[in-house]
């Protein structure tokens, strides 16, 4: 039995953005689709059921936070992860990966993996891809994650193209470790900085692997949006049709679109759970920041068109009240908020795939929500 | 037209104990009833709709805290405090004069009222009768409360007994002041200290006035419990018994039960709210601490007896793990949690009164949970 299958439903005449699904042991992914993040297994301010109302099929949980707390047996022995926080759609775990590398100073590379210090008590620990993947199948989530190198940007192409070539022989170990291929899918990942060669090297290594789907990683690190651009098109031109494609840490409206219309699949980022709790909205008529002092009196809704519980049932006036306040509940209204705007837009841009017209929705979306 | 009627349907008979029913604009309250706070026109951490799923006919807001922020213009302008919070059951506002008194020596108390600067920005402010009832009437609370000193513990005699007084003028003042007698009922406040003649010079002064509703301020305020009993045993005796009696500032278990035996109606307290915030859950068998170690593999219901939403979903493992990793999703399950189970609490007392046996209720209910 496979863990994951993926249809292609449609393909847009004009440009690469496809529609698709995928089929988990939790369920069907309409694709493109975004990913809420879940850190800690709980995307944060929220109950599970409101990020399933929100419009999420999936969502991501990071294994490097679970692995140092509560530990990937606490996890396992809970029933798994979709049992432990009560989320019975689909989960992604990432690696780990992205997290030790991130980690600076406290971590060390070598062939065999990570050594590094827990951000959280300075306890020492190592990350290899077979330990990735060990607590990855300890964890349960339907889509699991080779562990690869991100290497920071910018980067000496030396450095890349080691780090992109150590992370092909990282996947040949996470592969052969992987316990549990009928329950959970393990994507691959491609590196490869900002070097177009690099970038077609690693993906053909990585395609090598024969996987039920690939990511595209080490981007949105910083580089200018026109060279993400420039690095996704070269990768996704290597991408068998028949497989779902993940374009990791990328979530905001204009970066959705443009990776939509290269032919990615899945997308994840921390943007619009991250931003609400600092009382920034999405809205259909651009960004605002509910803590401005214009919203003291405006008792409309954050945003007029959309439908999502905070815009039900509270004026902006309250929602500023809140922020000012320190109050949870601004952080769940926005998260709310949040993740309702960027899932329906995805929804509406699948609709648009169906019917052609994804030129047509992108330019009317941003024909109201200005430029980023 | 009455802003509040008050039906008493029984009485037990070996306790001072009793079933009402107050009937609203925004709805009936069945009594003895516990009222969550909602400070800053929220109760932290949870959406309206899951107050009111806990059991919650009524919430106490805090006039001191809106006044500062967001301003009453702006409850006011928004359609009032129900609409403000989307918060459509009935709501009581206390009178601002607690809040004011506990700010030390950021305050001053003349005849006219009280002179304080804001905890917020250290702005200048006066409170007085007049300017309370004024801020009350704004909110547009179904209950509010009268102006009164609630004196420190322990205080002088001859100072409790000048507050008091004040506290009858300022009630007359209070009464004169009020505008929307046909949608808010005002209640008076008794004060006392801990002297029993005193509690009896009150309450005559303050049932003197002839209002829909009484409370007892100043308890709980640092005393013994016996104390605070017996002073309450004094106030209850003076007061009429086809009004609500509501006891501020109350609400850890045994002081519910406590109150109720000797007749009191309502209650209110950010005790069920403010631990949840810390960690600390009630439960049938007695109070824990989910941050405790005994509960990282724990993965039973935090109270096996609720039916609470955070019981049917989710384990103490997951809830300690919440905690530890400070996520919102702590507070506003382990909220959900004490909220439902005090609610819960106050219902079965009202059913144990109905048949008559409210001491054999509490009985039962201490058998389990044990001493406070």
């Amino acid at each position: 039995m496979q863990a994951l299958t993926f249809e292609l439903i449609k393909q847009d005449t004009r440009t690469n953005a496809r529609r698709g699904r995928l089929s988990t042991p939790h369920g069907f992914i309409d694709t493109p689709a975004f990913m809420p993040v879940g850190t800690a297994a709980t995307v944060k301010a929220m109950r599970p059921e409101q990020v399933a109302e929100a419009g999420a099929d999936i969502i991501l949980s990071n294994t490097y936070h679970l692995y140092l707390r509560p530990g990937a047996e606490v996890v396992r022995e809970a029933g798994g992860l979709h049992r432990f926080m009560n989320w019975n759609r689909a989960i992604l775990t990432d690696s780990g990966g992205f997290q030790v590398f991130s980690l600076g100073d406290l971590r060390k590379i070598t062939e065999e993996g990570v050594s590094f210090r827990s951000h959280i008590d300075g306890s020492a620990h190592m990350l290899s891809p077979e330990k990735s993947i060990e607590v990855q199948n300890a964890l349960g989530a339907d889509i699991i994650m080779a562990f690869d190198e991100c290497v920071s940007y910018p980067a000496e192409k030396a450095y890349v193209k080691a780090a992109l070539e150590r992370t092909a022989r990282w996947l040949k170990r996470c592969k052969t470790s992987h316990k549990n291929t009928d329950t959970q899918a393990l994507f691959g990942i491609m590196q490869g900085g900002m070097y177009a060669d690099l970038r077609i090297q690693s993906a053909r290594e990585t395609v090598e692997a024969d996987l039920p789907g690939y990511a595209i990683g080490g981007l949105s690190v910083g580089e200018p949006k026109t060279q993400m651009y420039e690095m996704l098109d070269v990768s996704a031109e290597q991408l068998p049709k028949q497989k779902p494609r993940y374009l990791m840490g990328v979530g905001s409206p204009d970066c959705l679109f443009e990776g939509v219309e290269r032919g990615i699949d899945m997308f994840d980022c921390v943007l619009p759970t991250r931003v609400a709790r600092n009382g920034r909205a999405f809205t259909s008529q651009g960004n605002i920041n509910i803590k401005n002092a214009r919203f003291a009196r405006d008792y409309a809704a954050l945003d007029p068109e959309c439908g999502c519980y905070a815009c039900r049932n509270y004026s902006r006036a309250y929602l500023r009240h809140l922020y000012k306040a320190e109050e949870m509940l601004s952080s769940m209204l926005l998260t709310t908020h949040n993740l309702t705007f960027l899932l329906h837009m995805m929804a509406h841009m699948r609709t648009a795939i169906e019917a052609d017209r994804f030129l047509e929705y992108k330019r009317e979306f941003f024909g109201k929500y200005g430029a980023e």
